[in-house]
């Protein structure tokens, strides 16, 4: 069962919530002997931490990750802090929990938001910042991501953001050095200077907006995904739309390959290097019948804009009463801004549990 | 692990390949108690099986399933046939294999096929009909759907063709009765008689279009889908990406919701019946924090064009050769049409795993 | 989720009633490449196959397997059927269905038997010779135990029933050689002989009488084994309770060890070859923390008396009225004895998915 | 996949070393609105903590647990804290690690324990305290049992220490008030006495001793438990098998059961209350066919000695040199001493388990 876990042989069970004590996560399946140190967590963390701009939410939580257990600086090899195969287990206090800010949503339910499923669901919520549903629980996934990497060292892993609102990238322009280098992670510069204005005046309309995100894995090899349940694209699939507010999901070309003929949808081949087929086009996005096929694997899902806005919106009580809401508290104004290193993490694990398992079934590496 | 299974209480494992000597299912977990007869599986096997119209594979078969365990007449209940709790394992066995069509296929990769990357995998494939990565695997599925839709007698499940190569119905003709009536699954009639026309077109080319489904279930009450990773979109992410050749998945407004800003994509509540609100709009197509919220679950996902057509394509064989290749044999040149009935098994099994998974950690009905 | 699959990354699904149609199972996982011929498959089954001398159930089964999917014989590969890393579906069909026998159990509950449990769980029952709770059942397990010994070549499993009712065997006197030679599976000729007159004895009273079996595997690498739930002893634990009638499972010196103290129980080591130790003794069954030590792996475990007896026993029937019940029909007077070919294929599973389980998360192999 | 986790609905993951920072658990799929404070938890921790008694290991270890998550103190709830149906993780620091007491089996196996398995396995090992295969993970497992006893109130769950070394209790003096009232949780106020002077002298000779344990759940509703592979006994044989140093299970009579006839060993039933059959004997052990019949579930286990013994024994080191091996440090003369609260844990895991999924399959309560 998968209510909080995923991953199957690199598996990663999150709990937490916003203003909870503490939240975290425990991997379990991480290979032995693998250098891992808190502060290579917390630079993916850092990444990922609100209040670094003021396009992000201005809660301020330092997201300071401990290590609990699955680790042993063993001063026979050295002293060096290696995995021992043991389960990992990783712990982010929270500090800056401003609860009293939410009691106006304690009986209410926000528009688009969790707040009515989760009551209709358990019959009870933790309300004070969405609970369980808030963002924050994605700090459990990049931690989790962190020792992901560990596991895949011959793959690169990289996202950004490529499209706010209405607004896309120019393709012709990427350059993934710029995705560190604006507070949007967007690999076009140009792009990024409009969002910093277009983003202001989203935020002091009390508002938001969606975004796109792509995250690309390079150096993947062949034979990863097990089909027919266990598809590499499946697993991206449901990975992406677990995190918060994501609505859909695409691999390579996506949805504009139904518009696409056989034809121009082939990937071709020609001969390559070390008896793998060099591919003449990548629109398969890297994965062929649910396994890798040593291309790129391309991934986007599209963010929905955050639910929790200031423009009053209609809604009910938790007694089915008629109400008008405003919600007030700390915001991300296009949440999907944040997904970028999240987006990283959860692609990192799957391709971890996926190496593991081809490893499993049929050896090698 | 999932290689080859799909759900956790409601769980399905199917197997076989194109040519084999039959494919089929094992579904766990049903509820006992429920009348279920082979010849309602049949029916839904009707509905996707191949060469009942000149556009879709000339392959014959009959796709005769026999129920080979889990059930029981007893005649203390009248005689019906019913499920007892047990495992029901469902079999088709293949009838019109020519597998000699595949011959020259067997040492080179149809570009955009699985050929390459399964031979990637495992280091050997049954290169027959495309073995376990034809979509007659979707065969099982469609069975299993039937057995899930059993399980919940009160949602009701439709799906459609919405866009078949570039050309998208006009929603403003919709018409569920219209889907059967025509060979395309298409809920516009006026488009259906278009598309005729227009894939008569593709498949005298010899060549394949791509085209996008939505699957609708009317009538999911409120409360089903766990948090964080079992959640139902993600969940559904999953099973419509595993379907063969799909590309993308999106649920409610999906990639378009990334475009709209907050107030636009709040699905605005009012006072409803029975305690439970009415949603203004569904842009979340029934799903808030991977929670469904009683609202339709609307979900839609993208078909790439066949990969085996008749234009010549550049590819390599096993050895690494440069080839030219032309897929012959019998295809569909639009497998997206029979991805519909699928659809609707793949949202059947789904919501009747979370249906029983909802039962089981909260209780009720 | 586990009702009718074991396993985790060679994982097995079972299905099928006593007097159902058929019976089998789903082997997922298996790594490619492996020669599997349905006659190896048939070889074991017909170790396990009723009405093979007057000791066990005169039901008439011929027990013929079909592979029905997941291998290939690839003329490329010198046309040896190979399997292919797809799911194998292995199926049995029921022939010697003599339902009639058993229409005075239909409402009625036999004492020990599983008849008033599947109903107050079912509230339905498929009562023909106990539906899905019947030993039949198990030959879908030697099956699946014939794929599995492909997986681990370098290991030898071998069981012997070790008593019968309260006559244990000499231990001095142990020959695997004679374990095929005598209708018990017994390795002591001299007590063979014993049970020969004894369990005619039992037979002809129309009793029954337990067993305790011991399976003994040879050549396991040390490592397997994945602390602290999938330890290797916890699963073997499982996988031999899990077999009909069986009450107890014990590993090495099992509750013997109890009565033992520390510098008894401690196998004390010496330099051994290969870098590996060499045990002086094997108390701890070849498992250490869950983990395997590179010893004999030793597991035993206690099947009760069959609960059909012809001797009368009260009950009650479905209504609660009480009963005097005597079972007819055909049933083993020892249902021990053709529990030792399915001990040998549970340690198979339960080995070949800890050999990939390890493989998976360590590497090598 | 399950390294470190057990239960399917009811599901807990464990994480932490011996003299690591911390331990616990996640518990995942706990159902809402349960009354959960930390103080319960801390009264089951307690009776198991170390250092209670001369006869458990001199180690000083609060257990202090802390919830870090899923429970929400409700103002609208009369502010009694509930789990909200999110994961409950729960932590203990460790505090008391006295390190340096086991440099000296850094590079030396004791025999009989996990030392050379876990090096043998992952090739590092976290030598502290035993690392990952100390006794003291389970102090998770009692935590976790304190959530689950919360799911199933009507359920009574006792255990009892019924052997040390050879000795048995007398089952006619059996006083289940008695066992708290001793050092041994024996039930039995004269063996009790008996065993203090027994274990003094087992302590005094730098040894140690076996011991059996006998857990009973009393209010078991008839129908939990799976066939074939989720088995109610099957889980509780694996589960009992996972704490340290188990090396035999048995349900009901166990082994004893090989022994009996047919007719001794089948349970009559006789009409009952609320139609429910009243049984007239428990050979059983409350299960049949792997289902509760209603009858109290009885399960009992052997540990093995500690290993960790003042006796020299052969032994090897890393590098494969002869070693004798003393291991001084604190431990458990008898370590089946505090095996009864876990016990107690295990079996409630389980139960919690069995009741959410047979509701999840079957509905009801």
């Amino acid at each position: 069962m998968s209510h909080n876990s995923f991953g199957h042989l690199f598996r990663v069970t999150t709990f937490g919530e916003s203003h909870g004590v503490a939240l975290g996560c425990v991997v379990d399946g991480c290979p032995p002997g693998l250098a891992l140190e808190a502060e290579e967590i917390q630079a993916e963390l850092d990444r990922r931490k609100p209040g670094q701009s003021r396009f992000t939410t201005q809660r301020r939580e330092p997201d300071q990750v401990k290590i609990l257990s699955g680790v042993f600086a063993d001063d026979r090899t050295g002293g060096r802090q290696l995995t021992t195969g043991t389960p990992i287990a990783l712990m982010i206090e929270n500090t800056d929990q401003r609860s009293k800010d939410y009691s106006d949503i304690r009986d209410s339910y926000r528009p688009g938001h969790a707040d009515y499923t989760y009551d209709a669901k358990y019959g009870i919520r933790d309300y004070r910042g969405g609970g369980r549903s808030s963002a924050r629980e994605t700090a459990a996934r990049v931690a989790a991501g962190a020792v992901a990497r560990k596991v895949i060292p011959g793959i690169t892993i990289r996202a950004a953001l490529v499209q706010m609102g209405p607004h896309a990238v120019d393709r012709s322009r990427w350059d993934w050095d710029q995705v560190e280098r604006n507070p949007f992670f967007c690999p076009d510069a140009e792009t990024a200077s409009f969002y910093e204005e277009y983003l202001d005046g989203i935020r002091k309309d009390g508002s938001s907006v969606g975004a796109v995100i792509e995250v690309v894995a390079e150096g993947v090899p062949p034979g990863l995904g097990a089909p027919i349940y266990g598809k590499l694209d499946a697993d991206l699939a449901a990975a992406m739309m677990s995190i918060n507010a994501v609505k859909g999901v695409e691999i390579g070309d996506g949805f504009a390959a139904a518009a696409l003929r056989g034809e121009e949808n082939a990937d071709e081949m020609r001969a390559g290097n070390g008896g793998r087929p060099r591919f003449l086009a990548n629109h398969a996005g890297g994965i062929l019948g649910g396994i890798s096929s040593g291309e790129p694997v391309v991934v986007r899902f599209a963010v929905k804009p955050t639910s929790s806005i200031l423009t009053p919106r209609q809604s009910v009580d938790r007694q089915g009463a008629e109400v008008d809401l405003i919600t007030k508290g700390r915001h991300d104004p296009c949440v999907g801004i944040r997904a970028v290193p999240v987006a990283e993490a959860m692609m990192a694990c799957v391709l971890a549990d996926h190496v593991l398992r081809h490893r499993g079934q049929v050896g090698g590496g």
